[in-house]
């Protein structure tokens, strides 16, 4: 088996104005597709954030991968690290999202291999990654503050004819009632059992009403998670920390880097999840030096690919690390990936992020992809267990151009409503 | 595809009378061979270090693996651990080779699985595991002092009708001569390009003195290794260390423990291995913390199988410690097993230890493995690459029954030579 061809799409999907650290969501979201073809004529896929500079490199990754075997990953591997050269931890940024080159790259191509892999074997990707150890993944409601619109052509406009969560989501979220109002939404409309705000955005002690709001309304057995995306000082975090014990399951990234993460963790009894201070392997020392975290976010698309998460995995094992799941607003490709990986690793014991409810395009057959009481019931499907929908492609690659959109910028989409915002990486 | 029988066949294989820490080889050494089969008709094959406890248990275990599939290894995994418990680091015990009796179980049915894996999607193992970072695996000669004598029912006789390696592997080994024409035997007869000392043995610096006319006879660039098995002391291993600075490619396992290992480490100009220290996830905190090693010597019978391995490899990656490959007594499923996994692995840069030119019986039809120049060169066949030979597994196992060993106990052997013989987990 070897690859003939290799087809790299960006798409812009349809995105709502969700507010973070960083600013505020364009009206669309941009992620390129990735189809690699074999010389069997089938087809593997991948998904990863969008970028101009991600799809070159991508188009130039190309030319290592032609006439390779989609089961050689080491040596594909080596030779995307020999065209592209090693990345450092230093690159990922100070944003929400992480911007390393590298690792959006061969997680792109390598889930696409795992896909090709399983179609040529007549397995589901997780049996080539140890097999179920469950066979539903759990999702968490991923809440956002927002102002109303439903984004794309519509913008901060909405959609009189929507309905159930398709007018929900269109909804401001701005406080603690709006907050409450959409997780209750959320929930009943995909079955979430666990609930995450991504915080950040309003000051401290609103965002710490906003999950005893939550607490208040789904009781004391629902996990909720609180996310400032690390903007917070130490002091913050301490002190925000102490009025959630008892609320949070984890507390994610309320301030930056390994040590403060470290000292909030010793000052605050609750368990310290991140995304964003240990994010790759050469973070993992750090980590455990600092004690910088109780659970560590996976992320294949930033850790380096499937085989990389559960390896990470292992190591949060060995060194006593909880294992949850971070996301970025994305399709069914990489929401298949990540359910895969997530049913192949005992130890991700956590609901896992996902921004799947915000958005409403597809670029797999049969359009969306369902939540089954908040789970994703594994496929036993060969590979991810998902077609490509070419014609839904080509209209998601239209709306890329159309857009405009070269880049996540969240800064200044932000500043078109606060004029001279600018982004602060510690803000309160 | 469902397993459908599993035969479990304890064998003995002669060996001659080698010399070690903990006394002496015995005439024969022990495996279990196991074949998983499945409804398919087709077998998988996984080898063990043998003992009635680890045949008994492989028995037990048998229960939990009808019917499963072999691809799932995680529902394998957690049934058998489900049975049998999970097991501490401490079971490791202080003889120069792993007790532990779970690992040991794992390793073989999960090799197995990966034999049937590769047989039913037409791939070797290596392809399983992120395929080929090399074709061709890098073993070392592994020396030992030793005895006059060829084992088995020869026990401290000889055939004389032997010849080349055969006749050479006879010859005792006591001293810095007869260690270097067992050197230049063996590394003519398969072309190895590095050298281990099994120590431990003789007096510290006359097993030093074995490596210095080791380094006289093959020249600087030949890597050169000693391996001590724990039983000196901080300061002994200081001592001879600093006589080896210069000589030694990495020093193995001079003293017992991790803090000892640390202390040894810094004093010393010399890469530290282990095979004894850091021999389980649960070890690998305190190797960081410690520093008890800058490589670690993996085995797949002892980590809990290839995954595991593999994972293993990556902890190494992000923690800066070399890989090497630590071996016992073994037949080829072993060896195929081993050479699969570290063809897998790109940085495991270290010629591999094995013991198979100690061996001269085989389970696999063809008979003795080769290696070329040194290496085994990976098969592209499917699976481990090798089949069962059922009449030479039966005659192995006839002579595990006529043999009457029932586990590995080289203080017992030790004791019909040295009448009163004890081990000392720090002799020198």
């Amino acid at each position: 088996m070897k690859i003939t061809d290799v087809h790299i799409t960006p798409i812009a999907i349809t995105d709502p104005p969700l507010l973070n650290a960083a600013g505020l969501h364009a009206p669309y979201a941009l992620r390129t597709i990735i189809e690699i073809v074999t010389d069997d004529n089938i087809y593997g896929l991948g998904e990863v954030p969008g970028s101009v500079a991600t799809t070159k490199a991508l188009e130039e990754a190309r030319a290592v991968l032609i006439g390779k075997d989609p089961f050689q990953l080491n040596a594909i591997q080596a030779g995307l690290h020999e065209h592209f050269g090693e990345e450092g931890a230093a690159a990922r940024g100070d944003t929400p999202w992480d911007q390393r080159r590298i690792v959006h790259v061969y997680s792109a191509i390598e889930v696409a291999c795992f896909d090709l892999m399983g179609k040529a074997v007549g397995r589901p990707v997780v049996d080539l990654l140890g097999g179920q150890a469950r066979d539903r993944v759990d999702f968490s409601a991923y809440l956002f503050y927002k102002h109303e619109g439903a984004g794309g052509t519509l913008g901060f406009g909405t959609d009189p004819n929507a309905t159930g969560w398709a007018a929900a989501r269109q909804k401001a979220a701005l406080d603690p009632a709006g907050v409450v109002a959409q997780a209750k939404a959320m929930c009943d409309a995909f079955g979430f059992k666990s609930i995450k705000l991504k915080g950040g955005v309003m000051p401290p002690d609103e965002e710490a009403d906003a999950m005893m709001a939550l607490q208040e309304a789904f009781g004391p057995d629902t996990p909720l998670r609180l996310d400032p995306n690390a903007i917070w000082s130490v002091e913050t975090s301490i002190r925000i920390g102490k009025r959630l014990e008892g609320v949070l399951e984890y507390y994610e990234d309320p301030t930056r880097g390994q040590e403060n993460m470290g000292a909030v963790g010793r000052a605050v009894n609750i368990p310290l999840a991140t995304n964003m201070c240990t994010t790759s392997f050469a973070n993992i020392p750090g980590s455990i030096q600092h004690h910088s975290e109780d659970i560590i976010l996976s992320d294949h698309h930033f850790w380096g690919g499937l085989r990389a998460s559960v390896e990470l995995a292992r190591i949060c094992r060995t060194f006593g690390r909880g294992l949850s799941m971070h996301s970025n607003s994305h399709v069914g490709i990489s929401l298949a990936a990540m359910a895969h990986l997530a049913a192949a690793i005992p130890n991700l014991t956590y609901a896992c992020d996902t921004h799947y409810p915000w958005q409403s395009e597809e670029v797999v057959k049969g359009g969306r992809l369902q939540f089954d009481d908040g789970a994703v019931v594994i496929s036993n499907e060969p590979g991810l267990g998902i077609e490509l929908d070419r014609d839904a492609l080509a209209k998601l690659h239209q709306q890329y151009i159309a857009c405009g959109l070269t880049e996540r910028n969240d800064a200044i989409e932000m500043q078109k409503v606060v004029p001279g915002w600018k982004f602060e990486a510690t803000r309160w």
